[in-house]
């Protein structure tokens, strides 16, 4: 067992500039009906914080799930977020890979502790979820996903 | 059921500068052992082809189950291929999903006629690859595999 309390990938978080479109393609390539595209973060339960600064960021997120692992599809939207900053500076890819994890704040501290910092977190009406910036030591941004 | 026979996310593909490094990083974030890395793409089974020209393309890799879903670091050497393009282009980071097909031409005809080229395709001693480069309609590349 490792101190993250998760060893399984149940998300891959891809950022593009339209999920309407993108969740199209998604839907054609696999044969399953095209998932509604929701607002993320722009309710009561969002309290997002990037950069250790609260943030008026939001989203458009498509869901798809293929076997054990989800695909969300978010395209940007408002004020900064890593989301954002992920399409201004890489365009169009794989965001993160996330994980649960029923420890959320000890398994932050862990991450930090080996000098990979919480670059956004926040919530929504079932759980909490925090954005690890892991892109020096693993390549990539990991999620942790906490559900209540 | 789709063209692609396959809906299940098999394999996370992130391109890394040093893979000997990050496996590291990656056993101890997960608290499992690091395994070996091992020569990709060298033998008598490869049969690189990149942007439709034969290539002797190589790299080194790690892979980690991690659940249901595998993550192969892949750290590009020698000659042109997607993982040394992704790489110079973006750096490292998240390269492809992967998915399982036993009907890997098919797969690629039907990706082509959706507008979405094999950008590289080989094989190892257990099966056959294509990457699809479904950058501009899925934000990312896919790998079909197909094991013998």
């Amino acid at each position: 067992m490792n101190q993250l309390d998760t060893d399984t990938v149940v998300q891959i978080g891809v950022i593009v500039k339209d999920a309407e479109q993108a969740a199209r393609h998604y839907a054609e390539v696999f044969g399953i009906p095209k998932p509604e595209v929701v607002p993320i973060a722009d309710d009561s339960f969002a309290n997002t914080v990037y950069k250790n600064k609260s943030s008026k960021a939001a989203g458009r997120a498509a869901f798809f799930k293929l076997g054990p692992v989800e695909i969300e599809l978010i395209q940007p939207l408002g004020a900064p977020s890593t989301w954002e900053e992920f399409l201004r500076k890489r365009g169009e890819g794989v965001h993160h890979i996330a994980f649960r994890t029923q420890k959320l704040t000890e398994a932050q501290q862990f991450f930090k502790s080996k000098g990979m910092e919480t670059v956004q977190s926040g919530g929504w009406d079932g759980g909490r979820y925090a954005y690890i910036d892991g892109t020096q030591q693993l390549g990539t941004i990991l999620e942790l996903l906490h559900f209540d």
